[in-house]
């Protein structure tokens, strides 16, 4: 429920508005040295641009020594400090529209309301500690997420100056596309475990997350079949190892150090030219084929309003409140970091499990 | 791997042109008369417009005394019969394009290649076998999924016309939609075993998906948050519950027999009036609110097409091939009906596990 | 592996001398309100007679609101503070007999040599802030676990004298005894999910465990079959309700308080009295029969013996050393609780999945 | 429930007088060879004098090509045919003294009473038969276990030429000791994942097993540590390679083929003199340290008695009955090779999940 992954497992904890939110890493392999500086990175990605500008100061209780992973399990809590409990006080007794206040409060019978409790966004700050981490295991492969740009899209810089001006008027979504490379061919499982299944499983639970798809995606199924079909490479055949020998070179080979050093030689160049296209998003049957992985995910719009909004009350009544916490008004683009962080577990999980 | 669920679990086996396919069922609570009409109309509709024609005879081994259930691991097997496996013989040393072949064969060094193996859709009729049973599970909430049918859908009728013509050239996807009525509030899980998450890993499970969307989906990524929330319907007020009511009602109060009898009594008229809209689908934070749950499955063409195709070599050449085995020209309509086993069985299990 | 549990879950970290010890408990229903002078109780148990006395100041970090479950992970950090940890330099590249240094090393090919590190039994600490709060989910289940006294037992007041007198001689194992009364019939799962084989797999989880037995245990072995039965008591047919309404009023019937308002209104008086005796520990075919359930547990002396012992070094050579950190000579005391925090967390987790 | 493994998954199905018994077993690696004359040995040593003399026709449904592995899902059936169902009609509506009748009427309302249904021993073939393979995936692993004999045992011989004289008196248990040799050190989980922990829930698992110990067990709770520490072996440094190089050489280095080829090349003669007693059983903190794996499992006699016993009705009176089904007088003989299995299938899980 609050873990996610099989052999590297992440489990969360912490309420918005609580002491402190964060997590433990079980199976994160020993002997490795960790980047400090590239955890930080991420952290400060997840908070660019937020109104709640918390420093994030992490705290590690355990599985390290000296900054290397001991392979027990790795503690770590981030203190929550720029609270305004008080802004939230209007909501002990009614329902957001658009928010789970109302479905936690169906599930538990009670629920904390600063600040959204345990379904705030504020929780994905150990989704991205954890998902460094096993970015750094799985390091020659390599993940890329970010927001998309179109005519479409809003003009965040717009958003921000009308925010500035006092003359704020909406909220807006936006789609991440990630992009994995150095991936070798054959990890996943079949059936049930599709390495597809899992990520959109990953990015789902994601916050705003509302839609997501592999490679060409929905537009697939608009395609004839000889047009959607990825045609292998006919430069494969010059100077091709055998593709059996390619994925012997990508296997684990080394026990307790990272994943990085010895067990991932992809060779990407060959690997990356195996198909023509790559309309399938690099996975067939739920498994790699060693193309780059490809996938999308859709957030909906930010759900609290600048304006006043009617709340649903505990006796069914209406009342319409103005929500003055603070909130972004566009978090696409500090959900990228989220989506690295999500996909790099689920690799890093593939990976330790498929040695 | 090859295991669904978590109280509600399905552990699937079996080769395309193996003995048999089939399945356990563990978790399944006892006392539930099994009415055998119903799965045998949901295979009949999983057989519909197939080339491959085959009776599905279940052959039930464990589990069951005089149709009902009786606790314990329900096993069940169906024979393959109409297999030609003759017709996949090229395909011993080569890798058809679109297909699996490839990355099976990466992962684990051999594959059965007569007819997809273990990667086939035929894989998926121990999905609607129990799916059907936990539809009788479930039974007041109901699961509807269908094909969309649109401008730019392909006309089966004229494509099958073509077909018998032998004029055929092309192969066709599409998309599901499928809509589930009557689950109760407050049902799913935060975090990362949200039901969104959950309902898209399994729906990206079936051969051929490429992409899930919750409610409005990939739309809302460019709606404004002002037209995406979904209002709360302020006729709520009139004669409504008071909400924690309508929840303890629906709890289930026995074991041992179906849920259907006492444990679902939702209360559809009102809660489907809950918001005026159903943008997200009937989902916050992970949790039903009680409207309708919504989501679409975008499928790719089908990818084995009825002209020659270039196939890559374990040698890494390439060869021409025309494949002889009998294929669907669209199988969209047969999947909606694995959309419906797949989303009863992630209902099925939260039902269970939610108690 | 850090965790334990299907759906009252507790995951715990933190290496002896490190920053602190800790775990998260997830699953723990909402609206349950902890008595927290009775975790400290449980606490103080842990700590009696030990060397090393720390207050075991607890920190709550999330799943808590005025001290009642939110239904959220709980968190929970308890700062190592007492460590001496220069006592162990000698042992940073050798292992002590009898200890898990030589094996953590081969497993993870580091480790924290001080104080035991992951492996001191100071973990135990976070099972029994989880097993203090699985007791008060589970209250009208009555969980006891004692050391046994008898002729061979080490009279520990006798050994305690002599350790102040610095005559020390030799280190202690023991046997804890474990009665749980209160919890119904039909509890636990057949097969590999027995009830016996959880309290086996969890109490041999526990640091110095080496052996365990339900009900007569190892004596039944030479037994034979006409002693060894359990006779239905006569008394029963006299004002006995059916078993099946026996059964029925001890289910749950409410989600999201705590198990014992309403869940486990067991009849003991009359439960107790199924068999004339109770050679089988209260279990048959892996489930609960309504009788106490009744093992033991066999622990070996501590391994930290008081006089100089020979450590292989990571050469392979013997090197003679007085281990100088603070170790009992007899940890049978303060594992009864531990015991019985196992004990509650094995019967919470059925207790919630068989709801 | 049902399941047992992790990555090495046996799931079991089957009643003892249903139409078959038999299992799924996944995430057996592919490319390993079976050894089918092997895996019927093993079959034959469980019905050893078995007064139910079944062949145990296996039927293999899937996971195998030319009786090599495929890495998918390896389906097995075993028809029942030598039942004798209405023996036990007089126990539709009541419950047999030690036996699991009651307890499953408890749990689920309902049971098949035929031969004991879901819990009759019949359910250890399936585990036999993973048994078998997993001991041909661990090959250079051995496993052996057999029935203790003492002056304690039942003389079985003479217990068989009463029984043929129809001079039957009473039925027996015994002990069963395992030792596993040539596991390489640092096989294990810390914590909650302990080898020890998962055996012993492996061996109560097993149908009348009421105890476990590991190395000296129970004793050792008598023993002080100056006489429990197993000591280093001093001869360890003369030719010792280091440690580490000892581990080193025995982890996995290819996938995809049996264990036993590469994966496990210990070095017994070197690890089996680690240490000059074997107290602990060859497990330290949870995790082998190179020396054999020993243990005993002790059973209680056969519940079911040859003279006629008191049953319990379903309204709470008694009856006399004369239990007419086919039962062992001593099944410890035919548990040896059930607690064989189990111990593969837990090593096997180890090795595959620790690669």
């Amino acid at each position: 429920m609050n873990t996610f992954g099989t052999k590297f497992r992440l489990t969360t904890y912490g309420e918005s508005h609580g002491l402190a939110v964060g997590g433990i890493i079980d199976g994160c392999p020993s002997q490795v040295r960790l980047d400090m500086e590239a955890i930080r990175t991420d952290l400060a990605r997840r908070r660019q641009g937020a109104l709640r500008q918390e420093e994030d100061e992490l705290e590690w209780l355990s599985g390290l020594k000296d900054g290397v992973t001991l392979g027990t399990p790795i503690a770590f809590t981030i203190r929550n400090k720029d609270t305004r409990s008080e802004d939230y006080d209007p909501l002990a007794d009614c329902y957001r529209p658009g928010h789970a206040d109302y479905t936690y409060q169906q599930k538990y019978g009670l629920r904390d309301h600063r600040g959204g409790g345990r379904a705030s966004a504020r929780e994905t700050v150990a989704r991205v500690v954890a998902g460094a981490i096993a970015k750094q295991l799985i390091a020659p492969v390599q993940i890329h997420a970010e927001m998309e740009v179109s005519n479409s899209s809003p003009d965040l810089g717009e958003v921000d100056a009308r925010r500035a001006d006092g003359g704020v008027c909406d909220t807006h979504g936006g789609i991440v596309s990630c992009r994995i490379t150095g991936l070798p061919a054959g990890i996943g499982e079949p059936i049930f475990g599709k390495l597809s299944a899992q990520l959109a499983s990953a990015m789902m639970s994601i916050p705003s997350a509302i839609g997501f798809e592999m490679g060409i995606g929905f537009a697939a199924a608009s395609m004839k079949g000889s047009e959607y079909i990825d045609r292998w490479n006919d430069c494969l055949s010059k100077d091709a190892p055998a593709t059996q020998t390619i994925k012997q070179s990508n296997l684990p080979d080394r026990k307790g150090t990272a994943l990085s050093t010895a067990e991932i030689k992809s060779n990407p160049a060959k690997n990356q030219a195996l198909t023509m296209t790559n309309h399938c998003g690099g996975i067939q049957g739920g498994i790699s084929n060693g193309m780059p992985i490809e996938f999308r995910v859709a957030f909906h719009p930010v759900v609290t309003l600048p304006q006043p909004v009617e709340c649903l009350t505990a006796d069914g009544g209406l009342r319409t409140l103005q929500i003055s916490g603070r909130h972004d008004r566009c978090q696409v683009p500090r959900a990228a970091v989220v989506v690295e962080a999500m996909a790099a577990m689920v690799i890093a999980d593939y990976l330790l499990v498929n040695r």
